[in-house]
């Protein structure tokens, strides 16, 4: 398979999964800028924003506010974060299957995250992906008990 | 009005507007990375991904990824596009008032696109807006027609 995030899809490839359901995938990026550093992933494969479904935007970036709101919950303690989808080889899009980046920031890692995106390296991602979803389990818990 | 995206949405702060509809409005950035980075804001006042309804998230990308076919099919000539939702202050957000950036980027523009984020002016705003707003106005025409 020549797509390395439709083996992830398959389960032929490794990855950190932080959410899943029918249509997408949540996974850690193996190359992080940031602790938590996680990418959003529809199953069916598209390449950029010119051939993916309007609706196939709007769910990713859905998946990504829950996450977001996860890594300012977790004991990641993030204060905020960077939700990007990079459209196109010029625009810094380096797997042509479409993507939603979700990077936890905090307060004043304006240093700590140029670094990091030199070194993109997550000394505990078993410890970092359990973190999250254990934060998406509690926004999906509040969810529930506010439904009426 | 302390918010200055309210004050654009009141008609009361000037900005050249690329798209507006009921619930959102779509502007250049005064201080553009690249020629044609443009803002997309929902007329509601919301802070960041924290308290913006996913709705009102999903309805951002829709838009955000209408411009940014237009900007590959403008006269801009873009190759892709870095589409970003800075979440908190702690992830660059400036103005607290949550918008989706849509940042046209060209083959080869890394050492154009570095000294943008520095020098952050366009000498003709007026022409992007227009270039822009033509390209929307030809895929709106193109949906029409592919419409059964």
């Amino acid at each position: 398979m020549s797509c390395v995030f439709c083996a992830i899809v398959a389960g032929e490839a490794p990855a950190i999964r932080i959410y899943e359901d029918d249509g997408y995938v949540a996974i850690l990026d193996i190359r992080p800028f940031t602790r938590g550093h996680t990418l959003v992933i529809p199953k069916r494969h598209t390449v950029d924003l010119t051939d993916t479904p309007p609706e196939t935007c709007a769910d990713l970036v859905r998946i990504g506010q829950r996450i977001a709101k996860a890594a300012r919950r977790s004991g990641l303690h993030a204060d905020g974060n960077n939700v990007v989808i990079n459209d196109g080889k010029a625009a810094f899009q380096s797997v042509l299957h479409i993507h939603l980046h979700v990077v936890p920031r905090q307060s004043g890692d304006k240093l700590a995250f140029a670094k990091g995106m030199l070194v993109r390296r997550d000394p505990d991602r078993e410890e970092t992906g359990r973190l999250l979803r254990e934060a998406l389990a509690e926004i999906d818990a509040d969810a529930q008990e506010d439904a009426p």
